[in-house]
């Protein structure tokens, strides 16, 4: 809260609308269920609200216990059975009311330009006709590089269902299951150790569609001797886990053990590579050199993960930007041939002197 | 789209764009995978833009077979990782790209003000700076309440998937397992059915639990002779399928036996009183009236579904909206108490003479 404030007063403004479901979780801990799409009952779950104090306008079927962060909860009347819906107009009506008592001119108003829908901007117009609205969304985007100590431990129990995950591919591959046979089993055991449904990215695939390298599950029957190929990123109270490692239910060629083994050390590499001060493509060079015999994989070496599974720092050919303590960074890389492929990730912490790998699970090829 | 046409001319409106997943899905076939939340990858992953004729601006990296329906698609470059992810430039330029192509003035242009980005909102303003906006998201949605054939087609496939979660939950419902268990057994059974993963609702609560009626499966053990109430809610597609039942585990009580058949005789006539002809609210009525000795159950006693998992017509008390053929409704009549709760869900297509049940399951109260 005090880096919203101080972003405020750096760029003059007086009051933000805050509407992305990162900054309001970032900044009042409230998280937005998405797995099952846009809310019919709603235009937006909420909308953070403030100048120096703050406001989170919600809907009041959203409602959820709130950390103690000093906001006021100001709830809008959202579906009930008995009227018609008109969430919208109660929603646009709180806001008013929260900008009706600031009793100062509001000049600047920062909002986010790609969140924020049409219907609220000319909402925002009518009340302020003045205003100016400055676009903060990459401000903020940026302010989320670099995690917290709060974050950082939400990154790791993310993390640790990931590692459940991945210890249950193993644990529970075999010939003549489906892929999503395979992904039932590893969703339970990550389900049950949330203790709910746990929203994920899933790669699940088999054979010849390890190949490419991505794919959600399907009714193809994993065979004797192939390959499974499962990235992993599940979120948890907002915050993404990734990871992914690629298993052979049986045994492998020579030709799959040297790629596995190649590929573990370009991700020990990547990671042996991060520290405060190395460039992002720096960790990328070193991996994709020691792949390019294999040809390249042609895919991203990494990327920041956190309240959005794919943010800065890219790790990519061309990213400049300098890695800092407290960045948490995925590193995938992989080997494509024609009729099967590897890919293996850790999520790792950057420490002020190196890493910590904040996946534990090891990249073991075969059942062990 | 001859819709659209009308609805363009009507209003007097040049051309449109559209941005809402329901919009983009309803005339053009392409569904968003909404699953694991907004994409980082891009601002959107389509908008559809057009007089007379129309351009789909479709993510590359979003493409998927459309059928044919003479819309262009105009990919935009959304994430590659050789160069910085500009996807809300590219898209924007493609989106100018189209409008530049016109070449007739365009002076109104039809929007949804709810799901149009403010971004775009400004780019749009900029590129046409003496176009008036005219929002035309409430017409959609009317439109979109009487379904086709092809609708009514994709919703009976949605219902099929709910037939196989509601057997798989008189079939594997034991004493012993959690919820979660259960919830994997089903969801298995489904996502194997459709060949992949399936977004869905779930209301997948045991014993006391089932008093609210209402809430995601948890580690909770199912109990000897506790009820289960399962609440499956399918997307397939871009549509909706909805169904609900309430099984004992075990051996019921008399009482709740009496209230069970009670609440199916409630959704039977419920349904028997569905034609075209007949107010949204008399539905509602007939099964509150029957259900009102036990305590009114407290939320709608149905509503459509399509495209959105919950839209008119609404089965409400206040609703006056005449039913037409074509319209696809969920009933959802239940009765709570203090410790359990029975609900029962059907969906039904109303027909030119009455209805069709789509959702083809027995509502069984125990296992047979």
């Amino acid at each position: 809260m005090e880096r919203l404030l101080k972003l405020k007063k750096n760029k003059g403004i007086d009051i933000v609308v805050l509407t992305s479901p990162a900054a309001v979780k970032y900044f009042s801990g409230y998280s937005f269920n998405f797995e099952t799409g846009p809310s019919p009952f709603h235009l937006l779950p909420a909308a953070l609200i403030g100048g120096d104090t703050f406001s989170l306008v919600l809907a009041d079927n959203e409602m959820q216990p709130l950390f103690d962060t000093g906001i006021t909860v100001r709830p809008y009347q959202s579906y009930v059975f008995e009227k018609p819906c008109e969430s919208t107009g109660q929603f646009l009506g709180r806001v008013h009311d929260v900008l009706g008592q600031w009793g100062r001119k509001i000049e600047r108003v920062g909002i986010e330009q790609d969140s924020l829908p049409f219907v609220v901007a000319q909402s925002l117009t009518g009340c302020l006709p003045d205003a100016e609205f400055i676009d903060i969304g990459p401000d903020i985007s940026q302010m989320r590089v670099v995690k917290d100590n709060d974050e950082i431990a939400a990154i790791r129990r993310a993390a640790e269902l990931a590692d459940i995950g991945q210890s249950a591919v193993l644990k529970y591959a075999r010939p003549g299951m489906s892929e999503l046979e395979l992904f039932a089993k590893v969703r339970l055991e990550m389900e049950s150790a949330a203790g709910t449904r746990v929203p994920m990215m899933t790669d699940l695939v088999s054979g010849v569609r390890t190949a490419t390298g991505g794919g959600n599950p399907s009714n193809r029957i994993i065979g004797e001797n192939e390959l499974v190929l499962c990235d992993l990123t599940p979120c948890l109270n907002g915050y993404w886990g990734d990871s992914c490692n690629t298993i052979v239910v049986g045994t492998a060629t020579a030709e799959q053990k040297r790629i596995f083994t190649l590929v573990r050390s370009a991700l020990r590499a990547g990671i042996d590579t991060i520290r405060p001060g190395i460039p992002a493509k720096t960790v990328d060079a070193v991996m994709r050199k020691i792949l390019a015999p294999e040809g390249d994989f042609g895919h991203h070496g990494g990327h920041g993960v956190g309240l959005v599974y794919h943010e800065e720092p890219r790790i990519v050919p061309y990213n400049d930007r300098v890695l800092e303590a407290g960045m948490v960074i995925a590193l995938e890389p992989a080997v494509y041939k024609s009729d099967w492929g590897i890919r293996l990730e850790h999520l790792v912490l950057v420490t002020t002197d190196g890493t910590e790998v904040l996946t534990k699970f090891d990249h073991v090829f075969g059942q062990v």
